[in-house]
């Protein structure tokens, strides 16, 4: 459990709750996106005026707000000390940062993603993992990271935490994830366990619709309960609903649409409340989502989102502020309820040191900023320890024929096909960094990636084209409403091009998906190195050629036992 | 059971099998791809050169000879009595006929496919389905349609049979098969039941690799076995065995690659032969499958596909030859086993009545072909039924708001929401069809295609916009690597664009999967038409405006109510 608040910050919570106006309470309750502000970010009396109309308290910052920075860790600095001084009550600044600060600035360290981490299986790393999340992102302006993820990947099939999350294991999730979040906490930074309660069941995406974690009460209580259990006695200051429904807690006639988690009073208060015991902040996930959005208009979702026990709104829009007041006014949301979210913030920003900004908006707990990033040592140790999770994670899953390492002697030529030609209208340039990291070994490298690889491949074949190696490297984001974390369109008919060649014997290489065999049960040589992290596609390679050891773990059953 | 074979036809069987060469019994044993013939088509002394060297007992027609014929009945014809004044042996002639000879030629009739022919269940129109199916393909030449699909769609996430089968129950689809190949067979045309042991398990595709049909033996026996038995009981000519494995009969150690029925004696000869008692002609799907190629080089493929019990290997290309008189040699195929596939083929034939062609290959039980058709009368009846058919599909699945049928005088503006941008690389203009006839009622249609939906839905809306109707059809071929049946990459965007709009009351209309709601179940409006089938987009629309009647009952649960 967190520490209890000093008198001086009990103070500083009950005068600041004292002195605010309505509007200021209401705003405490919500969570704006920076990237969209209807205005260019630096111009001081349009934030001004904004602040005074909208006294939100907290700010969002994604993509949208780096690519107008240019990704400067010190452009944030200065643009959130300006609304921190511009704002009457100090504010939060919360980031995706589930891999590092580095996840939303681009200056800043970009580690592996969690599943990564999770098959180097070391809670000193993800202490470590969670440390210079947090020096770094406060040092650019952060706050509050909406990380780490702790659902747990039940569904191979689920679309959405796949790439994402510590695992299948209920026991390994709790522990890395209460490593992580002891360390972001211990250096400033609050962390927010997603998704309760528990993404990972369904095979659909709850950016989309609604979707379902169909476990039992029992089963629910000995995987995601018992996550959960753990990370409120380790402290987790913040907790995020899914739009994710629990059937075993809140069942629904057929036909009725299934309850969210952030509208469900049974799931926010009564479960993870109540019954587990989380005096934290409640945040729910996003309301532009397609799971929230179906629930009813848009008053209604609203209010059923405060009144179910959600602490604050995640990008409810300004429309928020007026539905809020008349909701107050017609007696719908009370004020000992929007009191007690209001006071639930400011505990969370009086731990934060929140109350200690300077008149000019700075924060005396950052670190300083050198080049836009830390000051060199600390720098220099948190991107060894990116090398050190790119080094560590890389898996070998399958080598049946002994076909690594590969000899760097006896390979000359090789084969690339390309199974990212997943869905029209994107370019997923980086799968690039593997076949250029093959280049400069000085390796001939043969790109297949057309339309018709079975055609083409053939042809090479039939003209005496040989290989000394075939790399089949697989990537598709899942966090961009593919809705499968499956190979399927063109990157399908590759699948088919290997099986159909006659004299090349692929070596798979996941760089998102750990589950490639449940789709691929001939592969029978896979890596899997679990993103595009820079470093760990780097060591791939090296692992590839024998130069480093393949030290990861598969944090999932990669294939089916059944 | 099939008739017994006459007298006449018994001697002619025999007369012809003792008469034969060894190159013309293997040839009997294996069926070339016409579209892979490695000259112009229509040069006869190549042709005859090919059969010389190259005695086949059976020729595939597909896509791209219909490309090369312009789709022409007379064209096709007009081949097929070259190649049969050519070949010494009558040749057999089959074509993927699955909804009608229309699906090989275009000049002919093209049905809705097989699960619309489930919506309508009944029995006489499955009749005449196989009926008018034989009667046009034997005018064009054909004698044997690799159809029906007797698969049962157990897992709505089968990306390959959900749109090509009768559906989820075992009975209708053993009852309106049976009836189809009744059609069929009584009309001149051999049938081919196919996958067995059963497809529609499996969430993966054995175009690509070989997938497994996981039930228990007596889920088996209460489902895939059931439709066999009552299939065989009717005298279905040919079985084609697919690249599916059955593990309740024949179990791997784990590690070990699974056995598709295409090479397991268990499956093919123990089950289906033997067990079930088939006596016709098995043949086996392709051979260029990813299903089939894993399991070992070409020589071990094709000697097991062989002497598991296969009569006839499909597409095994010429070095089949080759191949099997070394197999011969060296004894690891006998020449008994071969005798026995002959015969069948032969007894196969006889029944056809090809022993009844002329010297010019013509076939006297063929009906005439009037301007690339069948003779008026029976002509207007096959399109009759296609409009029939295309009329009692169309299912009304969810009607919650009462929002069907459309009130023509109050519908003047509608959106169309494309749902089927799914893969790179296609272009599906079929979709437009739907458009086309909305446009041709004299509807202003506005149509959101983008790549980003929700920003222009967003600016439309705000700009003022406002639809008397939004249609969101879908459509996605399944029958093509897609390894999906479910809305993938902009199409799930398209979803959330749905949800995310304000002033829309979304119509959906499958036009391909009719199991849309599981991935869409907020839907209160869904129609399914099964396929992009011209009449049955046409009915489809007059029934969205209460023209006809929605007639179509579904033939799958189409939502989970677990």
């Amino acid at each position: 459990m967190p520490r209890a608040l000093t008198n001086e910050e009990q103070n500083w919570v009950e005068q600041t709750l004292n002195a605010m106006s309505l509007p200021e309470k209401i705003g405490q309750t919500m969570q704006a996106h920076a990237g969209r502000l209807p205005f260019k970010q630096n111009d001081e009396q349009a934030l001004a005026a904004y602040l005074n109309k909208y006294p939100v308290g907290s700010f969002f910052i994604g993509g949208e707000v780096i690519q107008k920075a240019a990704g400067k860790a010190g452009e944030y600095r200065e643009w959130i000390e300006l609304l921190q001084k511009l704002s009457r009550v100090p504010l939060l600044f919360s980031g995706d940062l589930e891999a590092g600060a580095g996840s939303a600035v681009r200056s800043l360290t970009t580690f592996p993603p969690l599943p990564a981490l999770a098959a180097a299986d070391d809670e000193a790393l993800a202490y470590a993992y969670g440390k210079f999340t947090a020096l770094e992102g406060r040092a650019a302006g952060f706050t509050w990271a909406l990380a780490p993820t702790v659902d747990i990947v039940l569904n191979w099939m689920n679309p959405i935490i796949t790439t994402r999350c510590l695992g299948d294991d209920a026991k390994r999730v709790a522990r890395l994830s209460a490593a992580i979040l002891r360390g972001m906490q211990d250096h400033g930074m609050a962390a927010c366990a997603k998704h309760f309660p528990g993404d990972g069941v369904d095979y659909r995406d709850q950016h989309i619709i609604t979707t379902i974690n169909d476990l039992s009460e029992e089963e629910w209580f000995g995987t995601y309960g018992e996550v959960s259990a753990h990370l409120i006695q380790a402290g987790v200051m913040t907790y995020m609903t899914g739009h994710i429904a629990l059937p075993w807690l809140e069942k629904v006639p057929h036909g009725e649409p299934p309850v969210p988690a952030t509208v469900s009073y049974p799931i926010t208060t009564q479960l993870l409340r109540e019954r587990l015991g989380f005096e934290g902040v409640i945040l729910s996930d996003a309301l532009d989502m397609g799971g929230f959005l179906a629930w009813g208009d848009y008053r209604k979702r609203i209010v059923d989102c405060f009144n179910c026990g959600t602490d604050v709104l995640l990008w409810p829009g300004v429309r928020y502020f007026e539905v809020m007041e008349q909701a107050l006014a017609d007696g719908s949301v009370t004020l000992e309820r929007l009191d007690a979210s209001v006071r639930r913030v400011l505990v969370l920003k009086a731990r934060l040191g929140m109350q200690r900004l300077d008149l000019a908006g700075r924060d005396p707990l950052a670190q300083e900023l050198r080049n836009d990033t830390l000051p060199q040592e600390l720098d220099l140790e948190a991107r060894e320890l990116s090398r050190t999770l790119g080094e560590r994670c890389v898996t070998l899953v399958r080598n049946r024929q002994q076909l690594l390492p590969l000899d760097p002697l006896k390979t000359k030529r090789v084969l690339v096909i390309m199974l990212n030609k997943a869905t029209e209208g994107r370019k997923f340039v980086r799968m690039e960094l593997f076949v250029d990291l093959l280049r400069a070994r000085g390796l001939e490298v043969d790109l297949l990636e057309e339309f018709e690889p079975l055609d083409t491949l053939q042809k090479w074949e039939m003209s005496g084209v040989r290989w000394d190696a075939a790399f089949a490297p697989y990537f598709m984001p899942l966090h961009g409403m593919m809705n499968t974390a499956r190979p399927v369109g063109e990157a399908a008919k590759a699948i088919w091009a290997m099986l159909h060649a006659e004299t090349i014997r692929p070596i798979g290489v996941s760089f998102a998906t750990p589950y490639l065999l449940r789709d691929m049960p001939f592969l029978d040589t896979l890596v899997n190195a679990y993103s595009l992290h820079a470093e760990s596609v780097e060591f791939t390679v090296k692992a590839l050629f024998g130069e480093v050891p393949f030290q990861g773990v598969s944090p999932v059953q990669a294939e089916d036992h059944s």
